[in-house]
């Protein structure tokens, strides 16, 4: 059995049930509420983060922190399919992109536009802040420009093949686009991307995720739009 | 022949060059200010972070951009001496632990007390906050007493043997360190652990390190301080 500690709309957590769902990994998932430190949580994680993996499908109890962690552990444990395909070189420009999306991307527009739409409101920290979304806004397009010279440039994000740096984009983004907050059409190359990862059977547990109070944009679970 | 870009006092290079030497990889240091974002290094790196390894000992030329991926590109192309030991589960933690540091850490002392006594004079961006050195310093020491309970709970930071999290603990600590901003003194097992890691024949290049105008604490390069 293993027990996926997750928060539904958080990009690190998406990344894992993409992982497991793509890799045809059986898990159940419990919800958290990481910003409410809750006793048991931190008991498993100090960092009080999500996500967190509990595994005993082999026999032992293991409890894996952190979504780097649980995502090489996963391609370790569960080769097959491949998500960090190629020679060593081609793995450290796939590992290179899951970092700019989980630090860059991160800092520079989920630290404005998820924290003003989203973790304001669902943690009661008051209104968005006008001048904080315009600049997450801006953010987000510098690195819409930047995906899209990527696609242009070379085969995929990270080569030809499906890898854990799409899994990291398409997670970052989908969050963002569940509040309506990507221009899609001002970026076509990264639309037919992200169209094309969206089709996958492994994305369709985050197309059905709804959080109470906050509904998805028109678009988000249409795979057509 | 390997180059390394790096920037002496910055943690996440710091990584790099204790890996290359403790797996005797010959290569050559090239320093960068990133912060004046010099165009043949952007070219190399968009994001404009150090640390950057060019690598063309395998007959073709490879660019290999931040220190996770590098990390794990030098465990996958020199494994040995192995930094991951273990199974699975061992190196999730190893990967945990390296995490921990490079965000949590990072984020709760680095932006404080490194941002406050180094980053602002080497880039002209006045004095020290002291209200921003006192989180900084009352977030050390919350990190110290985590590190000494890590200690006191298991044999090493993650397992018997040195690992990617020792060398992360330690390049991020070792930049306080010529800040003398640890108090060791009150934190005796990490003092220990840091001593046997100061002793490694692999740390003493970052030992020689001198920053024009600013001096390393009295004992940074003590091995018996």
């Amino acid at each position: 059995m293993r027990l996926l500690h997750h928060w539904p709309l958080e990009p690190f957590s998406r990344q894992i049930r993409l992982i497991l769902d793509e890799k045809s990994i059986r898990y159940t998932l419990q919800s958290v509420n990481p910003w409410e430190r809750p006793e048991a949580f931190l008991a498993l994680n100090p960092s009080g983060m999500t996500p967190v993996l509990e595994d005993d499908s082999g026999g032992v109890a293991r409890t894996v922190i952190e979504a780097r962690a649980i995502a090489e552990y996963l391609e370790e444990t569960t080769p097959s399919p491949c998500l960090l395909p190629g020679g060593p070189a081609e793995r450290a420009e796939a590992r290179r992109l899951v970092d700019w999306f989980d630090r860059k991307f991160d800092g520079e527009v989920n630290a404005y536009l998820l924290h003003e739409k989203l973790e304001k409101p669902v943690q009661g920290l008051g209104s968005p802040d006008p001048q904080a979304m315009r600049e997450g806004r801006e953010h987000l397009r510098w690195h819409l420009d930047h995906i899209a010279w990527l696609l242009e440039t070379r085969d995929g994000l990270a080569g030809p093949r499906y890898t854990l740096a799409d899994i990291a984009a398409a997670a970052h983004l989908s969050c963002l686009d569940y509040l309506g907050e990507v221009p899609w059409d001002d970026f076509e190359g990264v639309k037919h991307w992200y169209q094309r990862v969206k089709c996958r059977p492994a994305f369709r547990g985050l197309l059905e995720d709804k959080l109470p109070g906050i509904n998805p944009s028109a678009h988000y679970a249409d795979l057509d739009f």
